[in-house]
């Protein structure tokens, strides 16, 4: 069903706050899930607020925490998040490097004991909006198998790069996993069938069976390089964030962890007229297709094309998680 | 033929040292040589020796410059090589940015107009063995068609990360091409065909004749993401460095262009314990192989057995490399 953004949002807004949030903080962590749905991306959007008041129920998400932000050196700002929402932790982040890189030239922001980022995205877009590029990289839960491997090990760790163009920021933002354990979940729901070499089930074995793989492993994207690469993005992100490794990472898909995973954003000035950049994608977007049909894309352009259409449309968002959001937000006009 | 390492390092010296190249410097420029020989990987290694010297003579490598290295915020290195040989210009621009996040926590170098890097693993390694963590990134010519193109368009713009780990640290150094053009061409050296997926030809259609290929493109690796991630490697670092982009970046593969990629460099402090990183790495080394005759791998382990090996063995070098390299040595003599 399709819903007027506005509403969505107020909505929205009133069950976080009746959870306990701060309005300010409420609307940040509303916007990151709205532009999620706006960008085609529900899996990152308002599926999330149920799950998350039950956190803030169960005490491992801090309602009001905004973090402890501290530098620890001119360019290094170490994130204590305390269980804050992750948007609201990583916004403040953010704004603190983003104005730090305008005189240091880059400044990185290492968060540890924050909820859920949302869509990396939007960050990226945001800092690339300033004229700034932003690499983001942040760990989750171990359901990527290792190549040649087994068993789940591996978050599915994804990355975002965001960098000024024209007439939208040039922006990145992919798992390393070859699909998502959502669409697992979707294809389960189906009983449809997976694709070969998309996942393994609990024992090891691969396995065609969406049902199967749910307690399995799903693959890592590009093959053995893919998997070194969520590898080192695991890694690296643990050690600048001291914060939680392989299957010790927890609390991005349960309502009961406290969230242990880490986020990483490096902030940094841009050197390059962004024309320079404009006119490359756009030489890719007009360079011949294999299949005349499908012109050649650039990451984001599907996301903008999502997003500018919602604006006519609204929202389409799953009847029960609105008939959830609603009855949530309802309980604040009990208070 | 092996030969041994001091042999051979001695000998590509004094080859540098007769083009021109101070002593100083072409002791960096022949490390990085003989450390990617000594990790299995001679496309990196000494058959870009004579190319260097060519470069030289022709004047778009000059032998003599460190570049010239300016802090454009504290945190911030900005670099214009001056055509200088890239591990000399790297190597001077990596001591600075780790020596400042000791105070800054994070700090970036920006290069530009430098030679060919070599083995991005080996910055990575020595980095990380300093307890410091590194992300590396360089653009490169235009060899890998877009996903759903048919012409080369993005650089194989690899990516190296390093981070501190017992017995060695953790490396990371992959390029986001499928397959290297010098895969390409060892395959067109024995007429073997190509594996389907890996090129297209000049024009845009996909083939298994590896002669055919030299003159296309080669694909991404992991379909569209990997697409995505080597694009996005490519305005990041244009945009940082003020750098080529796509079939404007010239001079790593050729005698007579100036080198206009652009490298981008940033090193953090670490924040986590290296026996945790240690710890994990063990635990996926011991996972349970798909196939029992295959343990899983981490990335940097076989190149650390390759280098072991290599100090009983020598380094293994084509004899007519040997012979042009000998020869631009034995020159000096004449001196």
């Amino acid at each position: 069903m399709f819903l007027a953004i506005d509403e969505v949002h107020n909505t929205a807004l009133l069950a976080l706050v009746h959870a306990g949030v701060p309005e300010e903080h409420a609307n940040t962590q509303v916007r990151l899930w709205i532009e999620a749905e706006r960008r085609g991306h529900p899996s990152h959007g308002l599926l999330r607020l149920p799950r998350i008041v039950e956190r803030i129920a169960n005490g491992v998400a801090d309602p009001a925490s905004q973090g402890n932000h501290q530098w620890k050196g001119d360019a290094f700002l170490s994130v204590d998040g305390r269980n804050g929402l992750g948007p609201v932790v990583a916004q403040r982040a953010l704004d603190l490097i983003s104005a730090r890189a305008k005189t240091t030239g880059v400044a990185m922001a290492a968060i540890s004991n924050s909820n859920h980022l949302g869509m990396l995205a939007i960050y990226a877009e945001d800092i690339a909006r300033k004229g700034q590029v932003l690499i983001g990289l942040t760990t989750s839960e171990a359901l990527v198998h290792p190549w040649g491997g087994r068993q789940a090990m591996v978050g599915t760790n994804p990355v975002t790069i965001g960098v000024p163009a024209d007439p939208h920021p040039f922006v990145l933002d992919m798992a390393t996993g070859l699909i998502s354990m959502g669409k697992v979940h979707d294809y389960a729901n189906r009983n449809q069938p997976l694709e070969p070499g998309w996942a393994l089930d609990h024992a090891g074995n691969p396995t065609l069976d969406a049902s199967a793989a749910k307690s399995g492993a799903i693959a890592p994207f590009g093959d053995s390089k893919g998997y070194a690469l969520g590898l080192a993005f695991e890694v690296l992100v643990a050690t600048l964030t001291n914060s939680a490794l392989g299957r010790d990472v927890a609390g991005t898909l349960d309502s009961t962890n406290v969230c242990n995973k880490g986020d990483v954003f490096i902030v940094a000035e841009s050197g390059l007229e962004r024309t320079a950049v404009t006119r490359y994608l756009d030489l890719i977007r007009a360079t011949a297709p294999a299949d005349p049909d499908k012109p050649v894309r650039v990451p984001g352009d599907r996301a903008q094309l999502s997003r500018a259409a919602s604006d006519e449309t609204g929202i389409n968002i799953a009847p029960e998680i609105w008939e959830k959001i609603r009855s949530l937000a309802a309980l604040s006009a009990a208070d």
